[in-house]
């Protein structure tokens, strides 16, 4: 089915409402699950409701907790999300990063004991808007297996990097990996295969079955029983191909995030405290020349990229295109909910007695 | 033939004190090279020679220049290399910036209308010397195709960070495409075949013979004739193995360096002014925790990462863990020079009255 942006919103805000999250937490957690929705991001949009709500339940998540700052100074910033959701305590730090960078030019943090925080996008963005370029990454669950590896030790390690342009920003967001889980998971959900190589067997042999490989991630990601296996580095099965270079992006975030946090590692994400750390960074441009020359010099380039001779029936995308295009469609012709996330919504709706989205409901033209 | 590390840095000395760099200059040039080459990264080694002896003569390189400062606050610095070598601007803003960190905790600067710099790592290496995170970036010569553009736009863009661990610190260092160009450059000179998806032609198909992709690259990246075809991006040739996240990394470094710096793109410095741009950061981790404890935490990591179960006949190595093996064994063993590099050397000596290291001058265990 297709639902309005604003009835997601309505009903997201309702839901975390009856979760004890205060108004202005749940405002913002509703709007990075529609925001993600609305770029065609559906891994990172409302079909995780059903997890953050298990996490309620499990006390991974105590929705009534808030931030607190451990360790400042006038360029960084370490903070302790409390067991907060993650999108709460990354906001918190990224709107004091940006204080901090207009006045030093630089400023990065660190969240510890976090959770899941949406797409790290959302955050980057955020610095984006005030003219800033913004970094963002997040560990997360173990789900990735190292070059040469047959078992998986890595998350998938998102990162948002984001620099001022127009139309739009440059906004590349995603997982370190190949691909994140969210991915597989939406691809299992509709019963659809894999296209490319992202996950192996405990062999390493490449695996196509969206349905298998996302019930081995649960097992390798959601419980101490650690099958072989998981999702592959960029550069894919072969060494030969680099795929260490991708290992060894994704081990630039476990250094920024759970290292410099002194949280959890990915690998140890699925036994005992099942805490997320993330990390952020701001830079002001205008330390190195005039904001409006530089973002102008950007657009030139993208342009040119965009222009370049390319495969018959391909396009040439610069990272964010294919984002804001989707918002622009989204926004009009509303948001795709498949069937098993629909049946999801309708549980939780029944739980905490808050009225579900529906087609007919929708405000759509 | 195999020579030693000594006898390359004097011969190195010698023909960098010819062409008229100052002693400190050449000392720290030669050591850029021999230290390439200790670490197996023969690609960055003295391999190179022959094009900075060309640079000079073509007036990109200027031996008795000297980089300056353009811009300064406490966290920043923006240099002009002044057409001086890479290498000597780089070690210049990174010696800068090591002092900016110790003072507020992270630092950034950039360099432009700067020429190669060797390997991107050596400079995030004199961070680490200091107990701080460093990061190091460098556009290129125009080599690297775009998610499904059938032409060259991007560099091969090295990235290098590296973060303090025992027994030696995690130094990932490379290029943020499949491979850089020096890579091609090793096979071709040996007559060798391309063993992976690393280059491709006009069509975006894959080429496997490094002669055929060297001579394709070097008119790529040296003319203004550009015919289609070039390296790929980190994730290969098809978009569907996630290839944009290559294209992403790579786009970020062409933001940091040729954008931030108001230089050259990598696609324009086939033409006109022939100019790098550089990109370097420093932080200091012990703004988040105690440096001895998050260090051995990052070497506990790394550990239990070495230990995973792993393809057989295969080894799990940390980014780095190649590099400090090649150097302790080639600085008893001795470098490996190829017989075209060993020609280069020897018509290199003849032009400056240089002695050239030969196997049986060395001093050779």
């Amino acid at each position: 089915m297709k639902i309005s942006a604003e009835s997601e919103r309505q009903f997201l805000e309702d839901v975390f409402k009856a979760q004890k999250f205060n108004q202005k937490d749940g405002a913002l957690l509703a709007d990075t699950l529609v925001d993600a929705d609305l770029r065609g991001i559906s891994s990172h949009g409302i079909q995780r409701l059903a997890w953050y709500t298990s996490m309620i339940k499990e006390h991974t998540l105590e929705p009534e907790q808030q931030p607190k700052i451990l360790k400042e100074t006038p360029t960084s910033l370490l903070v302790d999300a409390n067991k907060s959701m993650g999108q709460i305590a990354s906001a918190f730090t990224m709107n004091k990063l940006i204080e901090k960078t207009k006045k030093l030019g630089v400023s990065l943090g660190v969240i510890r004991n976090s959770n899941h925080f949406g797409t790290a996008g959302y955050y980057s963005r955020m610095a984006c808007k005030e003219g800033l370029i913004g970094i963002s990454t997040t560990n997360t669950r173990p789900l990735v297996v190292p070059t040469n590896s047959l078992e998986a030790f890595l998350g998938s390690n998102a990162l948002a990097f984001t620099f001022p342009a127009d139309p739009h920003p440059f906004v590349f967001d995603g997982a370190t990996a190949v691909v994140s889980s969210g991915k597989i998971q939406v691809l299992a959900k509709k019963g659809e295969q894999i296209p490319g190589d992202w996950a192996v067997d405990e062999n390493r042999n490449v695996l196509h079955d969206a349905k298998t490989v996302e019930d081995n991630l649960s097992k390798i990601a959601f419980s101490e029983d650690r099958p072989g296996g998981g999702v592959l580095t960029l550069g894919g099965q072969k060494e030969v191909n680099s795929n260490y270079k991708g290992f060894g992006n994704s081990l630039i975030i476990e250094l920024l995030t759970g290292i410099l946090a002194q949280g959890s590692l990915s690998a140890d994400t699925n036994t005992g405290k099942h805490d997320f750390s993330q990390f952020f960074m701001t830079i002001d441009p205008s330390l190195f020349g005039d904001l409006d020359v530089l973002k102008a010099n950007v657009t030139e380039m993208f342009n040119r990229i965009r222009n370049l001779k390319h495969l018959p029936g391909t396009k040439i995308m610069i990272p964010g295109d294919r984002e804001y295009k989707h918002y622009d469609e989204n926004l009009i012709q509303g948001i795709s909910i498949d069937d098993t996330t629909a049946d999801e919504l309708q549980k939780i709706g029944e739980k905490y007695h808050v009225t579900v989205p529906t087609e007919e409901a929708s405000n759509l033209e």
